[in-house]
């Protein structure tokens, strides 16, 4: 079975997080929740469910994870500015891990400078700036461009589960 | 005097509107708040202001505004999605109108496409993307660029207020 990490801030989108956390453990995979700091409580937006991140970017191994999952929200802003979760996922993706995000989760992929010449969608409010960063911009319910792993909103989860379990098999 | 749009939707960061605003009009120009549609009901994200839009940008006259003036929060993801409003921003600035964003707003100004070759700062949540844009980013309570004017937070907003000012005279 695979390795998921998690990718948190406060103030995710709540269902973004808590969806593809369950099924991921639900078919059997090891996660980890991931941070800008290790023991940080996240409250999802809609304060439905808490995470506590358990180790932070900077303890990561990127050798020991098979991909990382990035809920939207306002969490990414947030991610995305931290040197060391930046770094880590541009060493995931260095070693053509799994790199899945979702709504805003692109940003940190953004950051990370990890869209050139993919294909990718987002939440349609940061879509320019998908554009900007170099990628081919879809606007579908789920995107599989190689490793990278894009959906749109909420009601694209169940596609966006589905693709990253396929990549975990 | 001269006549100042605003740039609004709902949830927009309170403060950043209010406090412009009410500067600009105790100055003695005159205000239009502009929105994706007229008559909408925009709360601030603190809840501590609201406003109503005046008009719709597809009803707004370029020739007739000297300025613009876009407040941060979550409002800007609404208004650079809207292709009208956009439009509005490109036309005003095809004019050399003053173009005034904090926090967020230069999101519009990405997605006008307005930002290349000026220098710029923003929310640094939104950083990359300002500087993919190709704009050259700079961490400073405020940034003058030819006609654009812009800051990084509500802690920004006396030095940017005082730019706005300062370009209206």
């Amino acid at each position: 079975m695979a390795k998921v990490a998690f990718l948190l801030a406060p103030d995710f989108e709540d269902s973004e997080m808590k969806n593809p956390y369950d099924e991921v453990k639900k078919a059997g995979h090891e996660t980890v929740i991931i941070g800008n700091a290790r023991g940080v409580e996240c409250a999802g937006k809609k304060r439905t469910v808490t995470y506590v991140t358990e180790i932070a970017a900077s303890e990561a191994n990127a050798d020991e994870l098979d991909a990382i999952v990035i809920p939207g929200g306002s969490a990414p802003e947030e991610l995305r500015v931290n040197l060391d979760t930046v770094q880590l996922v541009k060493r995931l993706n260095e070693k053509s891990k799994v790199i899945a995000g979702i709504c805003h989760g692109p940003q940190v992929m953004i950051s990370a400078d990890i869209l050139k010449g993919k294909e990718s969608t987002s939440y349609i409010g940061i879509r320019d700036d998908v554009i900007n960063s170099g990628a081919e911009f879809l606007d579908e319910e789920v995107v599989v461009s190689g490793n990278i792993i894009t959906s749109r909103t909420p009601k694209d989860e169940p596609a966006f589960i589905r693709e990253i379990l396929n990549k975990l098999r």
